[in-house]
């Protein structure tokens, strides 16, 4: 069995959620579904995912996603979608592509994203581990602060959230009760709200998965992502995830916002960095 | 004027490295010099600028590179190289399109570099700077390390030393006299050696152009770049930059490895982070 097994055999919402049907040449077909909506649109780690795993299809011997760099060209909608792959590189240990997903706007496609994806074989990778970043210490998952907490008049823009259980550490919690700390950071626990155990694509949602850093520097509204690119590290163990989502660089209408996701052992499983386009005051 | 002129017209090492003979069809000429190469192959940093000159043409009134994130496929080589651009989305105020960069190998066609950008236009950006990056501290040029004082053998393999005037702030300099500090930061002063002043187009360089972050891990060799992705976030004022190399995940063959690069200013300007092989033992 390779390191991720075909996901679309499992019932969770999230493998329905990234599920295709393959039409040749290449071409598969999805549906996105509303469940996945944030605001105006589809969460991007959700299509992040769902290109991948489209990709992937093209690889059976190179299963992992270990970079993915993803361009949001406009915001993708409930309904069906359409994904386009190309093999760039067929390598002997890491393989290349190129992913379009298209969805009909009045009938005519419209392009939502675009990206290209190295993929291999994570378990193959050797053993070394020498990260010198530091793993993020939080409180207990119960001392935390439930999504669920969140004001009703978001929580109606946002069925996204509750396809996680997402408990955020208090100090970063701020911007909730109206303080936002201006650090720019946000930080807590993750796991599927259905108890689906992480893997390699599902990482890939994980990465973007917590509220804009933005809430943190009193920025509220939405920040869309312009281009963010992805490496997953390793197989995931099973358990709570860690993410850290901050920001360095908020200026000229645009931010720069990295994430880290940290599994149950400690170890730093994936990273993301994204260019987003600054909330409208 | 835009912001970035168009930089062919300037006779600088780095224009005529980049410089390109329109073929039709969204197609282009170019030629990559030796003088560019490190190591088996042409530095990553001179191809990413090559690619986004080469797609920056599509879109006049989108000049700057926002963002590019280009997958390296095989080592490039001096020698003829053909760009081929597609335009992904024509938009009113960014536009995102795919280059792709081969050159003939025995006669038939490989891939070096698949690219996707982002062009805007940088001087129409709102002037905000909440930048919470803290600006690198670095000792007087004067007091800092020439590469010049490279070793020989070293340098023999590097013609792209010769391009730049490099001065490595002392305190990350450790690794050239057998004293690696092991903290995996590399950072110094930096300016093109014929005094070209940055650009948009030349920060991608500049992203690229220190040495492997991994010499620092006391790991000698090179770690080819697998994916790297920049965000260009205004345009550089004259002078010295300060670029910044650090690696905080080095795990498992790969490593992560961020950059950026301040103005003259002390702005942020430019920010990459790359995936890339480590080097072999």
């Amino acid at each position: 069995m390779t390191s991720t097994e075909d996901s679309t055999l499992v019932d969770s919402e999230f493998d329905r959620g990234i599920a295709i049907e393959p039409r040749g040449e290449g071409r598969y077909d999805g549906h996105l579904d509303a469940a996945w909506s944030i605001g105006a649109g589809i969460n991007g780690g959700l299509l992040l995912a769902a290109c991948a795993h489209a990709l992937r299809q093209t690889f059976p011997q190179h299963p992992d996603p270990l970079s993915v760099s993803a361009y949001y060209l406009s915001a993708a909608k409930e309904g069906a979608a359409s994904f386009a792959t190309e093999v760039v590189r067929d390598g002997r240990t890491m393989s290349t592509g190129s992913v379009s997903l298209t969805q009909r706007d009045d009938g005519r496609p419209v392009d939502r994203v675009r990206a290209l994806a190295t993929f291999g074989d994570l378990a193959s990778l050797p053993d070394d581990v020498q990260t010198t970043a530091v793993e993020p210490v939080l409180p207990a998952v119960e001392s935390c602060v439930g999504s669920s907490l969140a004001p009703q008049d978001f929580k109606a823009k946002a069925p996204l959230l509750d396809r996680f259980d997402l408990r955020l550490d208090p100090d970063t919690v701020g911007w909730a009760m109206g303080s936002p700390s201006g650090r720019g950071v946000i930080r807590g626990w993750l796991r599927m709200a259905d108890g689906r155990e992480p893997d390699p694509l599902s990482l890939l949602l994980a990465l973007d998965a917590l509220p804009p850093v933005t809430f943190d520097l009193g920025l509220p509204g939405w920040a869309p992502t312009l281009e963010l690119t992805a490496h997953v590290r390793a197989v995931p163990a099973p358990g709570w995830l860690k993410v850290v989502h901050a920001t360095r660089n908020y200026a000229g209408g645009l931010l720069e916002e990295d994430a880290e996701v940290w599994d149950s052992t400690g170890r730093l499983v994936a990273q993301s960095r994204q260019l987003a386009r600054a909330p409208r005051s």
